[in-house]
């Protein structure tokens, strides 16, 4: 099959919005983009922020970095971290996206009355464990307590403050045709072990969560690189497909990447092959995706790979100028098909 | 009645919190200061951090305050203001009363699933407005959804960057034995006008929130006062008796305050009453509380008043080398009694 015109592609209509709000605009798919895009970046003026992970400040001579999220995550507990951990990652993680180093934390917790102290104590240590081993702190934070019913145990949400090198200017709209895409490694284990420890499902696996903070690897790529690195995009929410479709509309640029390089370990095949998941929109939390110029690819994926974090590092595929803000994959089987973002919700409340 | 050594006081004790996070533990009084000081701040090695609204960080030359707030104010729209303007508000103001200039805004929320389209727009746009009327930009954000009764609506965590004017060292441990204490306006109109908007409640009042930024007036202040304007609080979970408690507490000096001069509009004197609500207790969105050196007292309450913010300013009370970490009320019949913070929970989701 060959790649249609974009404008004449026929994709699956997302679910009508209607009135109200659908999980599947929190899934950092198209619904996500589409919700910011139409009810809260006009009321802000910033439309234009959609496709990062945070926001670049001029602050007397540095450049700082502000990123927030917020976690939800369920459940709070899962193999290989919980959602302490997971936010501290998660906002260093965004940092590091934009080229910064994290300096600093603020932690905000929503929590259901009746939730145990000694989880609350739990998810705490873990985060300022993180935290420590990212060699970040924890400067301020707020606590409130909502009724019974009124919230599901416990939300974090975490704000980062990063400071970022000079002359460095990665951005999502920064990909130029002629790049290399790289991938630090193996993709989707954070989702699939988050929706293996819903009781609900009855799926058990023995993957752990691929949490982890990425800002050491990302120092590594600035140090090989340096202005080379065009563009990076950790694949949480959305997974990997929704990272290169945002950098591929960001950057208006088109991107192909290779089918037989996508690494998916075995039992996270395994796991979405079983639960009908494309790995391609299943979340990682300790992988990210890069855009590079091609002659540095060589380089930068063996600096990758000196890194604990990059170690799996590939070259999955290169940044063309034909059909701007399309991901197309060429197949195994010597095919090509569009890959879209996340219509709707896969797995809701993953981060 | 005499003030006994605060030792030998008795006071209520607090609820046990046995294994279980309470709805106090998010009032803002007692029950907060002990979660955070026992279970949350132990993990991040900074229980020094406790009293302030922020924390200060050097960049560059710069210092920078970080603040964050979740809110989950119940309902989310009521007489004077919504969760937006008072997320925008509060955050403005938690900088403010560190001595920073808002720079930067960040806004995640985290949305139940069906939460009508339209009021989310409108909550954005109050947001919007609010941070545009206080000269601040909302740079970056994020949303998450959960499922239908995961989540009560709405609830917005918003975290401001502020740069601090060079010299300015306000702190909650900064007030000294014979400052004054000044009050910039009448407290408790934003408790009283949540509590009434609660159809529940079927409390019916022309009162509405107090919610408005406070930098201006904080400026004005810090020009009139420069360094001797050593605390300041605004008043919002936990009352006017908390904020104060929080300052004796961190400054380890006593206050007197004089109840006459406490202002209360009558309107929310009698909502008090009749709910036989403490009005020292009840939240207030739009006014502060600082201490600063007694000369600087009288020029600092004329340049209060000189601002829309401040024009019902008054001077409340003194510190105290006495009774050190104590609050004590000098009441109209000339006796003297002890204003302690508040103990578990008066008013449940107050912003």
């Amino acid at each position: 099959m060959s790649v249609a015109d974009p404008a004449r592609v026929s994709c699956p209509a997302p679910p009508a919005a209607g009135d109200a709000v659908l999980l599947g605009h929190g899934s950092g798919g198209r619904l996500s983009a589409e919700l910011l895009r139409e009810v809260v970046l006009p009321a802000f003026g910033s439309a234009e922020a959609v496709a990062e992970d945070g926001a670049v400040l001029a602050v007397g001579g540095a450049e700082l970095v502000l990123s927030t999220d917020a976690f939800v995550v369920d459940p709070l507990f899962f193999p290989g971290g919980d959602i302490g951990t997971l936010a501290v990652h998660g906002t260093v993680n965004d940092l590091a996206m934009m080229g910064a180093a994290p300096a600093a934390l603020a932690l905000a917790f929503v929590i259901e009355e009746g939730f145990p102290i000694e989880d609350l104590r739990r998810i705490c240590a873990a985060a300022g464990a993180a935290a420590a081993a990212a060699d970040v702190r924890v400067v301020t934070g707020d606590t409130k307590v909502v009724g019974r019913g009124a919230a599901d145990g416990l939300f974090v949400t975490t704000t980062g403050i990063g400071q970022r090198r000079p002359g460095v200017t990665v951005s999502a709209a920064a990909a130029r045709p002629g790049d290399a895409v790289l991938l630090s490694g193996p993709i989707g284990a954070h989702g699939i072990t988050v929706l293996g420890a819903r009781a609900a499902l009855g799926f058990e696996s023995e993957i752990a969560s691929d949490t982890r903070p990425l800002h050491r690897l990302v120092a590594a790529m600035l140090d090989a690189a340096g202005p080379a690195l065009h563009a990076m995009r950790d694949p949480t929410r959305g997974g990997l497909a929704s990272a290169l479709n945002e950098i591929a509309g960001a950057s208006r640029v088109g991107i192909e990447i290779d089918e037989g390089a996508v690494p998916v370990v075995p039992s996270v095949a395994a796991a979405c092959d079983l639960l009908g998941l494309d790995p391609l929109h299943v979340a990682s939390e300790g992988c990210l995706v890069a855009l590079a110029a091609a002659e540095t690819a060589e380089p930068l994926v063996a600096a990758m790979r000196s890194t604990g974090e990059g170690q799996g590092a590939v070259r999955l595929g290169r940044v063309v100028a034909e059909h701007p803000g399309r991901v197309v994959m060429r197949t195994l089987t010597g095919g090509r098909r569009i890959v879209d973002m996340l219509v709707g919700e896969q797995l809701p409340r993953i981060c």
